[in-house]
């Protein structure tokens, strides 16, 4: 068991019509002045967007808006939305989407709140003084930017994609109306639910350090999103199913279920964004894409977990070898993946990737965690690369 | 599925030694002047109050201190903390101990805040508008007072017992030592395990609205705390035991285990206010002798939660009816509170009631919660009679 901090700010408030208290919080909040922060279309054509400014205007609430973030968000549009928070005396944001939107409102928060390129905080080369508040609408459960800690952006040039955490970015309030996501579509609620398992997954396949309590919350937080994912992917309005995997998103990323482990293995994820930042495949997709290769390639040296979550989280019967139950386990996973309908090669994501295309993301990715990272099995830019053929 | 707010912001620093950050912890919320409250001997024999006064000083950061918080913590003893607090310009409160220094300190918080008698807030006839800033060293796992929104007085005069419930008085930080709550005695462990548990077993226990994803987290959390207090009532000093069981507790009652239900049904706590305000015995004690009378009383009219209890939590066959299954959990529980040394009757409890102590705890909770309350099943003034005659 490690010492942790568990720091958890955002005031969430869930439930139909959460969405209606975005300037009451606001004000609670103190924002005086608003950049309103959305994607593209969704918001505008489900009139969402409308309702909110409606509602900031009736509130006497000052604002300006700014939409266009993307999935993998670009630092352009950061940069853009820096200089109009700059130039309009911004002092709150609200992001209203999914974690497109809510990533690309942090960038810009840090980016208004410091002096220099903000690119810098996303590269490691400095750590960022303050952030502008910020709350959220949240309209997508996935990425649970929402309560965390975490903001992932790609740098046009060059397809860079790197991630910034710190406490000073999470949001101060989250307004979580689950019948917000019931337009998602089937595979977006797919891809949404396999990230969110994946940060609760991430934090459990580590060596070293673990609670009982901390383990026993996740995988009752993994059974609960399989079991919502599958009733989902057959009825997508059903408001208790989206309501459960919107609350697991949230609870799934702001380090509740790392709690006194090592702080989590997280590869698969940086596999995966060199997956995104090259191909700009949807997150969910590229996690599941990777994740079965990823776990072959590390099993035997993180086995205790890899059988407790075979059984545990897969039912899989404690019958045979620790390996066996493990793999077992493994194919569990991918097998339930492929029924919601997400891919577990590159091939099943429709990426036909050439071998200087894998040189290229192992050798990015490898630059990227300093020439080595992961607590199930430390990987190294070979290990990366032997992933990424296996995951063909 | 009801909605739900979230707010837990208390910066939760964990693990051994975390009692050192108080200096700095204190300075981050802004705190130049403090009230160091604390309880009776424990904490200045174990020379933890010297610990941290001594930090404070060489800090730089100006105290006064306050001793003599006991377990159902009195309101004279509040009402002198508040004068202290205004006579010497604290504006910051910091806990050192259990509960009872909590939600002392709690208490003082809302009275220097507020103008007016600070007991009308546990009456009920005021709301607060505010609480002084507050932070905790935790010695003792029980009544996850370090992350929740309530605090329990006790009034002298009548020995009334009554809580107050804002978000106000959520504590900034919580510094959690697992080492701190070693010297806790078997018993006093005992009772903070089975406090622990009946926090997310009163909104456990409830008709209409739950979340799979709450009952999952909530039923991990009540297996681990209930083999962590098997272990610690053979091996006090076990350090992981401990960790599980101290975090569990600010699990258990932060809020967490009651989102998307009713808001939990809250009488057993009701009934022991009232044996708790006339026999001052242990909170923990006092809840498990009234529990399974309780249990008993309700169980048919909550029955499908109760059914889930005894396969989910006590790991019951589901064989039989509803209703013997359900029984078989109450009395599996009732069991494992036995084999921690734990009392399920008032007589196990050492308190012999009369017909009159019984008639008049009945009518104070009556009284104290206008009539009637209750989720698995409401109860009126003779209801509690009938539970306060059966736990005899």
């Amino acid at each position: 068991m490690f010492d942790f901090k568990y720091f958890t700010p955002t005031k969430v408030l869930f439930g139909r019509g959460a969405e209606t208290k975005a300037a009451e919080m606001i004000r609670a909040f103190g924002g005086t002045k608003v950049l309103v922060h959305y994607g593209k279309g969704s918001v505008i054509r489900s009139g969402l967007l409308q309702r909110v400014t409606n509602q900031l205007t009736e509130a006497g609430i000052p604002f300006v808006t700014l939409g266009g973030a993307v999935p993998n968000p670009r630092l352009s549009l950061v940069y853009e939305g820096i200089a109009l928070c700059r130039k309009e005396g911004v002092d709150f944001l609200l992001a209203v989407g999914g974690g497109s939107a809510i990533d690309s409102a942090k960038a810009i928060g840090y980016g208004v709140a410091n002096e220099g390129d903000v690119w810098d905080f996303y590269e490691g080369r400095r750590k960022p003084a303050a952030c502008l508040p910020l709350g959220v609408i949240l309209t997508l459960a996935a990425t649970g930017s929402e309560m965390s800690d975490s903001s992932v952006i790609t740098k046009e040039e060059g397809l860079v994609k790197r991630g910034c955490n710190t406490d000073l970015c999470r949001p101060k309030f989250a307004l979580m109306n689950p019948e917000l996501t019931m337009t998602v579509s089937a595979y977006q609620t797919a891809c949404g639910c396999s990230d969110i398992m994946m940060h609760t997954m991430e934090r459990y396949f580590t060596n070293g350090g673990n609670m009982e309590i901390t383990d026993a919350l996740a995988e009752g937080l993994l059974r609960t999103v399989m079991a919502k994912a599958e009733i989902l992917a057959k009825n997508p309005a059903d408001y208790d199913a989206r309501a459960e995997v919107m609350w697991a998103g949230s609870l799934s990323h702001n380090g509740l279920t790392g709690c006194g482990s090592c702080g989590g293995d997280w590869m698969t994820h940086k596999l995966e964004h060199e997956l995104g930042g090259l191909y700009d495949v949807a997150h969910g997709a590229g996690l599941t894409a990777i994740w079965g290769s990823w776990a072959r390639y590390v099993y035997r040296d993180c086995l205790p977990r890899f059988r407790r979550f075979a059984v545990h989280v897969m039912g899989i019967a404690p019958d045979g070898t620790d390996e066996e139950i493990a793999l077992r386990g493994i194919e569990a996973l991918e097998a339930f993946f492929r029924r919601i309908g997400m891919p577990t090669s590159l091939r099943e994501l429709g990426v036909s990737a050439t071998d200087e295309d894998l040189r290229t993301m192992a050798h990015k990715c490898a630059v990227g965690v300093n020439g080595g990272r992961g607590s199930a099995k430390f990987l190294r830019e070979e290990d990366m690369l032997a992933i990424f053929e296996a995951s063909r």
